[in-house]
């Protein structure tokens, strides 16, 4: 389904824009940004963003079309949940529901109908830049942070094929083993630990998915709920390592988890993706 | 009155910060925002927001940060009104009251006794600049946005001893004439327009306000408020011509009045104010 243009601002002689579209995969309107640089457009990358999150933080906050428009990449920022929708619970706590999707596709009562986040990012979104934005399927890759760094790692192992390079920043890489993700996954997923599994960067690894590249990660040490145990980062690395899986994390001193963090670091990202669109 | 630590986020190896003082101006809280790089600071530049803004805007939105960083300069960004009042009219309108002080020493009823802000930027803020940060008191600059691009232009034109150099996006540069200044004057200042000419940049220059360097103004052609008469550029830039006021407009086409315009420019505006703080 083609989408509409809401709202276009030059930036760095490119554009930034807000969209909306009907999305097969929730069955709802759906928001998304973009940044297209002016000029030739040699690839996409997907922005996953966190808790809490719209479409429009990274767009707004994280300064990343400077370094796109220097690469010439596109960058396109879904929401981080469906919308407007009235499911029990739903709208309760900033960790579940809206605005806190996980990237998942859901199975329970209400939330399966919707909630088919891991869809509409892996599969919709993914033929969407390619039709609506022209960007060839061999040029396409995936990011995020936080809950969206959760979501980029499991999307770009899980559809390796598809996405040729992989980064986040304070991902949550371990979601069965902290609070916020069993308390999400119960909740998209149900009891059943063993559908869990597929949502979880650090099983899968455990489990044999890999991805031919390098992935990035930035982490700050001051990061409150690296401190709280949320993103087990170091599961993540043992995982990795001797699995073949080839990871790099960058550790921060006295950096937190905020969008002051991912600025001050997001040019090292666009610049690993770059090296594999470009 | 020494500021309070509100939250600090360490960013490109420097910190952003966020504070709160008892302003002897405004007899109100004021809170504040700050950048300040790692290592020796060389000077500093009093950022002004736009209409609806408070502290939060320029230093999330703008990505200052990493030219402050390389070219070790602070930014200081007072919020845009008093806040917590409950003045006639105050919080009625998004173009008058709290986030709307248009930066002067109001003389009406109420208002006089609190919305101070030229005494609190050009006073209070400077030496704060000085006894809390270090800063030398000949190493301070002013820039701003749209009201806050007024409000840079009136206070380093009025106190151009002070100010080392003058820069702005988007400026309202002869608020007399346009429908902004001229409801927010009547609301502040009252009816004797006497009283108005003293803080319109335009007519500063008329009576023969001058600052030693360059002024340096970025206007998108493409901008709302430019296009609607609120900005009156070319007001400003016909009143210094001539007049030994060297002034320099950059035109940039197809931009609008957003932030994404400031982002995109910023580098440009800080390598300006460098160049007489370093």
């Amino acid at each position: 389904m083609e989408a509409t243009l809401l709202k276009s601002h030059k930036t760095f002689e490119g554009k930034t824009q807000f969209w909306e579209h009907d999305s097969t995969s929730t069955k709802t309107k759906m928001k998304f940004s973009t940044f297209i640089p002016t000029g030739l457009v040699k690839g996409c990358v997907i922005w996953l963003s966190g808790l809490t999150c719209t479409d429009e933080n990274f767009i707004t906050k994280a300064g990343a079309q400077k370094y796109l428009a220097e690469h010439q990449l596109m960058v396109i920022c879904p929401d981080t949940s469906p919308r407007g929708l009235q499911l029990p619970g739903e709208h309760e706590a900033y960790d579940f529901g809206s605005g806190a999707s996980f990237y998942v596709d859901a199975k329970t009562e209400g939330y399966n109908a919707h909630y088919n986040m891991f869809s509409y990012v892996a599969n919709e979104l993914f033929d969407l830049i390619q039709s609506q934005f022209q960007v060839p399927k061999n040029k396409i890759s995936i990011m995020g942070h936080s809950m969206g760094g959760h979501g980029a790692l499991v999307i770009g192992l899980r559809e390796s094929q598809k996405f040729q390079s992989i980064s986040a920043f304070s991902p949550i890489v371990n979601p069965t083993k902290a609070p916020w993700g069993v308390k999400a996954f119960t909740g998209y997923l149900g009891e059943d630990q063993d559908n869990w599994k597929q949502y979880d960067a650090t099983e899968l690894i455990r489990s044999g998915a890999r991805h031919e590249g390098t992935i990035l990660i930035d982490q700050g040490r001051a990061d409150e709920f690296f401190i709280k145990g949320q993103l087990l980062t170091s599961n993540f690395e043992n995982s990795c390592e001797g699995s073949g899986q080839k990871v790099k994390v960058n550790y921060r001193d006295d950096y937190d988890h905020s969008y002051y963090f991912i600025a001050t670091f997001i040019e090292g990202h666009i610049k690993h993706h770059a090296s594999f669109l470009t």
